[in-house]
């Protein structure tokens, strides 16, 4: 398939995404083995913690099939503007968080995006390249569920990704998925920040009671027998989902909230850099080539270790 | 790239698609615009009441990032044999349900299939072509969440689709999503046989309040609002997600359960052909041109027309 790629305007677009990446503090993929695991969710929560804690944040919205970033930022009416007609500016979702989705670029909602995969290659990478995201503290990829194209592309076009975190439900089946983004993350050397058990149980708004409506505890087994840092657990929560659909920010509208307290706490580490783990930086645990023998000679305070 | 295509070689393959898929009664694609919203629990209870009611079922997994269809059939250790060193056995998870997943071909369930999207469309076209089905009234294929290279090539690969069922959550996004789902079978002729909700409000175990989880009756709202057949709501039980991870039929351990009655009056309207559209036979309701002046004049009993 050579023949149809011009190396040199590849060089050139390699070079502005360098140009752009380099700005950027952190740049973390997000991830998921399994689909409707509330991988936006836990994107867009971390975005907004973040910025309460005064870090600018960016969030590029790779998932060309669904993109609901947002939707439930509450800015699906945003359009890409140019100011130079050269650069694209993402959109200011609020002060300190900036957005690029391709919903931004596709006048209808509801059309399907039937795109094959080097279509798709094409996009992210012309996403990473045109877009002007001036300084950040932080650029958060939420990407399509599995490790396919999209993954591959993003991974492979950013030049020293922070790492990634993976995003489970506690169910057998969203792990076993969650385990095979933990292997390509470390085939791919992207270091592997942590692990994020999402809708961990369900409190019956009535009496209560715990639900344990995907179980409970399948990420964090899964984060210790992987030998990568577990993040923490995110109860699932009526009003936060029902947050999102209004494009409401749930941290800011419930901080007490056992889900919103969780966020906080994740953002702390990312922020603070304890929970994370970057390839080149190999004084934090959970880096690809983390292992038993490794962890227990390790002198990080990684999460994962305390277990 | 039509350089890269072995013309004969495509014309021989297609030849034995047609062989395999003529001998099979029904061919339903099930797909969801968003991951996660139990696509693949959905497609595993309607074949375990397919199979109750006596019909044969095969499921054909195209998910190959995530293959979860042999787990919850409690199959996982299956493997693919060939008599004749051509074609392709499938596995047999009890008598009369036939399955092939590429977890059959992976030795390692951890190991991530970082595949492109012409390496996916070659595999699913294999499996089209080399699997020897048999006689089957129906064939279930469980696609991956989107609109994207496999569900391309299962729409173009396979002679007369009998149609698509589409699975969301009652979520605002997981519609949002699931709309581009109809569309895309729309846009490429593929009739929509209906829309399931799933994980359509849970009740507590304790003291049975019903709690909207993922909200309730999302899914049969954008049915109607598209003017596509509604199948019915599934609500959320602890048990069922305890029964799949443990490889169990629901159908047949809780059939007394409201979402095993769902699934069993979704597979008696999948069998009598009631809720049944094909673009070969109109006199079925919801064809991919099915429209709200043609739904008022329409004769079937079409469960979208009651409501």
């Amino acid at each position: 398939m050579s023949e149809g790629i011009d190396f040199k305007a590849r060089i050139e677009q390699d070079a502005k995404i360098r140009e752009h990446m380099d700005r950027i503090g952190r740049k973390i993929l997000v991830m998921s083995g399994k689909g409707g695991v509330g991988k936006t969710t836990v994107t867009v929560n971390l975005a907004n913690a973040l910025v309460d804690a005064g870090c600018t944040v960016g969030i590029l919205d790779t998932d060309l099939h669904g993109p609901n970033v947002a939707k439930m930022l509450g800015c699906e009416d945003g359009r890409l503007d140019s100011e130079d007609g050269v650069s694209f500016l993402p959109v200011e979702a609020r002060p300190g968080l900036k957005v690029v989705s391709l919903s931004f670029a596709i006048p209808d909602p509801d059309a399907p995006i039937v795109w094959r995969g080097p279509m798709k290659m094409s996009a992210i990478r012309q996403f990473l390249a045109d877009v002007d995201w001036g300084d950040l503290d932080f650029l958060l990829i939420d990407s399509p569920p599995g490790t396919g194209d999209e993954q591959l592309t993003v991974c492979q076009s950013i030049p020293e990704m922070t790492g990634s975190i993976i995003v489970t439900t506690p169910q057998a089946v969203a792990v076993l998925d969650a385990r095979r983004s933990v292997n390509f993350s470390r085939k791919l050397g992207v270091a592997i920040i942590g692990v994020v058990e999402n809708m961990s149980g369900l409190f019956c708004p009535q009496c209560h009671t715990e639900i344990p409506v995907f179980g409970i505890g399948g990420g964090q087994k899964m984060a210790q027998q992987m030998h990568v840092p577990f993040l923490g657990r995110i109860p699932l929560e009526v009003p936060l989902r029902e947050a999102e659909d209004d494009g409401a920010s749930w941290v800011a509208a419930a901080p007490d909230s056992q889900s919103a307290v969780a966020f906080k706490h994740i953002a702390a580490l990312l922020n603070t850099g304890t929970a994370c783990s970057t390839s080149r930086d190999t004084s934090f645990a959970g880096t690809s080539d983390c292992a038993p023998e490794f962890c227990s000679s390790c002198a990080s305070d990684c999460p994962s270790r305390k277990q």
